[in-house]
C-alpha cells in the first residue's frame, strides 16, 4: 500500500493530536514532517519518536518538500488561511483546523486560492465523523427518517473558558456554536437560510463583561425547509453534553451522549449512571482519527471531502448571522451576511 | 369525610373522563349532577349508572342546585366564559377546561367574574400534575437543579386533526402549543416575555391552506433570564413525544416518554423497545385525576389553586404572541400583546 | 351487557383489592357480596359502600345464593382448600388465591372437587398478567425470540417479612418464589423437571433460626429442554426488584423494572433515576385487575382460564422440590416430590 | 522514563494484538522481540515494522535475550507450562494467556516455578480490567453495594465455534465460561466452593456429537457465604452478551452490554437502538491493553499483579467442578477437585 505522505503545520494540541493518529493508527499514511514556529526542545523529541523526517521551526521546511503530498494545518488560527494559501502554491492537498480564519474576505481568498490550485480542501469539522452523529445521518440517507422536518442539538461545555480567552475568540456563536451549525447543516442535509438568536449571561458575569454570552438558544431555517434548533451553554455541571436529535415523517434517530461505561448502581437513592465523557477530547477521540482517515481516502482515492471549504464558509455566515441576530434582536437571513462580503 | 359536591357542565368526551374519575376514584368528591344542552339518552343512563343526582339538558338545573359547591366546566369552548361568569354569579367554585376563550377580552371578564366572587378558578392544564413532569419541578423546588437556566419542550402529537378543525381550533399556537407554553411557565417558575416562532407546513398541505402550520418551534425569553424552546409537530410517526428537560446551574433533569411496558427485544436488528404510549387519553390518564384532586383539595382546604385564571391568560398571550411572530417574521414581547387588550 | 354476579370470601388486604376492583374497574362483573367471619364494622361499611348486597360474617351466606355465578376466595391460606370445595358443591365458578393449600393432598382434593363439578378454577398467580410479563409471553408466542433456551427471573423484595411470620409461611419456595416458578413456567411454555437450589442467610439471621434462608438462586430444567434460574433475596435496598429475561434461538426479550416516572437527575454525580415502584401493591395495580378481568372473560365465554389448578400444583411441586433440593444439597427431579403424594 | 523490554512468543491473533498495543499505546514499554516457531515471511515484516529488534523462529532467542525483562506468552496452549518455566528459569517476568495449560499438574508446575524464580506471572484474564466490570468491582471496594449477597454473570457468544474446535477445546466450561469463573471470583472477592451445572445442546447438535453442550447455567457458593449464577450460550443472535450485575447488602451494580453507539431510531415499529458489538475483539479493545499496562505497572513498580497464576489455577478447579458436576449430576465442591491433584 502506498502511504499520503503527510506533513503537519503546527505543534500544540490538535497538532499533536492529528500526528500521534497518523502515526499510530492510520497505516494509510505516513509522517513526514512537523513544523512549528515556536518548536520546543520536548516538541522535537517528541516529533522525532513519532518518525518524523522533517522536524523543523520552519514552516517553509514542510510546504517546500517534495515528497510531501498533503499538509494538515494546526497553527494558530490567524496563520490559517495564509497557509492554505501557500500549500495551495505548493500543490499540496490541504487538512486545515476549524475555522479557516475569523475574517470572512481571508476565508474567500483561501478557499479561491484551494480551488484554483486544484487541490483538496478539508475542514477540521470532526463531528460529522462521530459514531453517534454519523449514525444518524445514515439513518436519514437510509430513508429510516423520511424527509427531514426538526434538527434539535444539544451541545454544552463542562467549564467555560477564561473571560480573557472569550474576548479573543470570536464570541459564542464564532468559537463553539459553529459545530453546531456544522452538524445542523451536516444532518438537515441543507444549508441554513435564517437564524434566530436568543442569549444570555447565566453562567459567568465576566464573559458578559467581556461582551459575550454563554448561554444561547438559535432557531434555524433550512433550505429544504426544515427548522431546527441548537442550544450552547459554557457549563453543565454534570459534563460535556452533546446529544443530536433528527425528526422526520418517517421516524426520528436521536443520539445520547457518551460515557465511560454502561455501569448502573441502584440504591436507596435510585439508580445513578455515570456521567457524560468530560470533555471534547474524551468524546471525540475516535472522531479525530476518523476524519483524518477519511481525508486521506479523499486524496488518495479521487473522492470529495465531507467537509468542503464551503462548509466552512456556509458555518460562520451562519455563526455571524446569530451574532448579528443577538445584537438587532431580530432574525437574520445569511443572504443579508453574504452581500455583505 | 365531608365530600365535596361537584356538578358538571358538558357530557363530551372530557366531561366523561372527569365524571368517571370523580366517582371512582376521588373519594374526597361526590358526582351530584351532570347537565349537557344536547344530552343524548345513552348519555343519560350513563350518569345516572355513575350516581349523579342530577342529570339535566339544562345547565341552569346544576348551576342553581344550592347542594352544588364546585362545578367543572367541559362544554364546548365558545360557552366557557359564559358559565364561569354563571357559576361565579351562584357563588360555585369553578374548574374550567382550557382555553377559557379564544377572546382574550371575554377571558378577562371571566377571570374578574371569578375573583370579585371570590370562588376558585382552575383551569384545566393537567400536564403540570403529570408524574414525570411534577418529578421535574419538584426536582428544581428542591434545588437539584440549582437557576434554571433552558427549558426545552417537545411535542408531537401521534396524528394531525382534520384541516376542518384546524380551521376552527385557533391554529397550533392557541390548540396545541398553549399546553407547552403553560409547561414552560411551570418548569421555568417565570412568566414569558418574549417569543420568536418559526413554523412550517410540512406534514399536511390542507393545514397550510387552512392558514396555519403543522410543524413550529418557538424561542422563548423568561422573565427570571431563563430561555427556552418548544418544538411541536402534528404528527410523529411513533406516537405521542412528550418530553421535558430543564437546565440549570447545579444540574439538569429530563422526562423521557411513557411506553406501555419496559420490555426490550433484541435480536439481528438491534434492541427494540416500545413505543410511547398513544396519545393524550393514553399518556396523561393519571394528570385528569392528579389535576381534580388538587383542585378539590384547593377548595376543601383553603389551598391556592395549581393552575390559576391568570395562568391561563398569560399562556394565551404567548400564543397569541407566537402567532404573530410567525406572522410578521420578528421576535414579539408578551407586553406587547397585553397592550392590545 | 349481562354482569357476572361475583361474591367474595375473605375481606383482607388481598379481598379488598379484588373487590374494589370489580366495583370501580369491571363493568363486566357486579360483586353481589362479600363475606368475611372476622367481619368488622368498618368493613362492613366499606362493602355496603362498594354496591354488595349480600354483606355478611358467614361464608354460607355467599355460597347459598343462588344469584352468585362465581367466587373469589380470599380468606386466610388454611380455608382456601375447603372453600374451594364448597364453592364446587355449590357450582359456583372459583377463582383463588395462592396457593391452594401448603399439603399437597388437600389442593388435590380441591382440584378434583372442581374438576367434578365442571367448574372453572384459576389461581391468582397474577403476575402472568403484568404488562411487562405478558409481553415477553406474546413476543415469544409471535415467534420473535426463537425456541426459548434460557429463562432468568429475578424476583427481590424490598423488606423482609418478620421472622415470626416466616416461620408458619412455608418458607421462601412457598411464599415467595412459588409466584417465580410460575413465570417461569409460563415463559418457557413448559413443566420444570428438576430443580437445584442454592440458599443462604444473609438478610436477617432471625430467618435462618426460623430455618429458613432469605437469599436462594435455582436452576430449572424445564420438559422442553430449556434451562432457567431464579434468584430470590428478601431485602433489595433499592426497591422491588421484579425482571424477567427469555433468551431463544431468535432472540431475547427482557422486561426492567417498573418506576414511577422517567425523569432523570444529571449533576455532578452522575445521571440518576428513580429506583422500581415499593411493593407487589405498586408493581402489580393493574394485573390485579387484569386476572380478573380475565377470569370473568373465561367464565362468560366459556373459555380456559389461564392459570390453572394444575398450574398451581406444578408451581408447588416445583416449591417442594426446591426445599428438598436445599436441604438435601443434590438436585431433585419433581417425579420425585410427585410421587410422594 | 524507563520502558519495560518486552518480548513476546507466539505471533498468532492474540500475540499480534499485544504487540501492537505495546507498539501503539504503552510508552513505559518497548517491544524488544517477538519469536514464533511458525514464523511466516508477513509476520517477520509485521514484526520489524513495530520496531522489533529481535525477530526469531525460534522462542530461545527471546529467552536468552539478556536485555528483556518481561515475556509475554501467547504460543499454542499446550506450550504455555513449557514457555512459564523456561521463562522463570531465565528469571523473565512473566504474562501467559490463559489457560496455562488443561492439565492441573503441568499448571501446578508452572506456577512453582515462576514461584520459586521469584518473577511476577500474571495470566490473561482481560475482563477485570473491562471498564465497565472494573467499575462494579470498584463500587464494591467503595462500599456502595454493602456486602456482596449475589453475582449474575451473563456471557454469550454471537456465534458457535466449529464442532472440531470444540472437541478439542477442554469443552464449555474450561474454554468459555472459564472467564466468568474468574470474573465471579472478581466480584464476588472470594474464591469459589461448590458449583451446580445444568446444561443442553440447544445450539448445534454437532457440538453434543462432539461430547460437549452449547448452553448451561452454572450455580455458585462462595467462601465468603455470596451465591451466584453464570449463564453461557454459544450463540445469541443478537451478538456478543456481556452483562454482569452484583446485589448486596447496599446496594447493585450492572453492567449492560458495549453498544457502537448511543442512537436510537423511532419508528412505527418501536424504538430501536444497536446491537452489543459483535465480539471480544471489539468489545475487549481496551481490556487488552489495559491489562498489559497493569502488569508492566505491576513489574515496574513492584506490585501485585492482578490476576495471578493461582487465580488461573482457581478459575480451572471450578471449571473442572462444572464438567463434573454436569456429568454427575450433583453440586460439586472445589475441594474434591484440589483433591485429586
Amino acid at each position: 500500500m502506498e502511504q499520503l505522505k503527510i506533513g503537519i503545520i503546527g505543534a500544540g494540541r490538535i497538532g499533536k493530536i492529528h500526528a500521534e493518529n497518523i502515526a499510530r493508527f492510520i497505516p494509510q499514511a505516513k509522517l513526514e514532517g512537523i513544523a512549528d514556529i515556536k518548536l520546543r526542545a520536548e516538541q522535537e523529541a517528541w516529533a522525532k519518536n513519532l518518525g518524523a523526517r522533517i522536524v523543523s521551526g520552519d514552516p517553509e521546511d514542510i510546504l517546500k518538500d517534495p515528497s510531501i503530498e498533503a499538509i494538515i494545518i494546526c497553527s494558530s488560527t490567524d496563520t490559517h488561511a495564509d497557509f492554505v494559501i501557500a500549500a495551495a502554491a505548493a500543490k499540496k492537498q490541504i487538512f486545515c483546523e476549524k475555522p479557516v480564519d475569523l475574517s470572512v474576505p481571508k476565508v474567500k481568498r483561501a478557499l479561491e486560492a484551494a480551488g484554483k490550485a486544484g487541490v483538496k480542501l478539508q475542514i477540521g469539522f470532526n463531528r460529522r465523523f462521530d459514531h453517534n452523529f454519523a449514525r444518524i445521518r445514515q439513518y436519514t440517507l437510509a430513508g429510516d427518517i423520511g424527509q427531514v422536518q426538526i434538527v434539535k442539538i444539544t451541545s454544552r461545555d463542562p467549564e467555560p473558558p477564561p473571560p480573557a480567552y472569550v474576548a479573543v475568540s470570536g464570541g459564542i456563536f464564532i468559537d463553539m456554536m459553529i459545530h453546531d451549525f456544522d452538524m445542523a447543516r451536516f444532518q438537515a442535509g441543507s444549508d441554513i437560510t435564517e437564524v434566530y438568536a436568543a442569549g444570555a449571561v447565566l453562567v459567568d458575569p465576566e464573559i458578559g463583561k467581556a461582551g459575550d454570552v454563554d448561554t444561547a438558544l438559535v432557531t434555524l431555517r433550512f433550505a429544504n425547509g426544515a427548522i431546527g434548533v441548537i442550544d450552547n451553554s459554557r457549563k453543565a455541571v454534570y459534563g460535556y453534553d452533546q446529544r443530536v436529535e433528527v425528526f422526520g415523517s418517517g421516524g426520528a434517530a436521536r443520539a445520547e451522549n457518551d460515557t465511560a461505561n454502561t455501569v448502573t448502581l441502584a440504591n436507596g437513592k435510585g439508580v445513578t449512571g455515570e456521567k457524560p465523557l468530560y470533555f471534547f477530547l474524551q468524546r471525540y477521540t475516535q472522531a479525530f482519527i476518523d476524519e483524518m482517515v477519511s481525508f486521506i481516502d479523499a486524496v488518495k482515492n479521487g473522492k470529495p471531502v465531507v467537509v468542503t471549504g464551503e462548509d466552512g464558509l456556509e458555518d460562520m455566515y451562519a455563526a455571524l448571522a446569530a451574532g448579528k441576530s443577538l445584537k438587532e434582536k431580530r432574525p437574520v437571513g445569511l443572504e443579508e451576511i453574504r452581500k455583505e462580503y
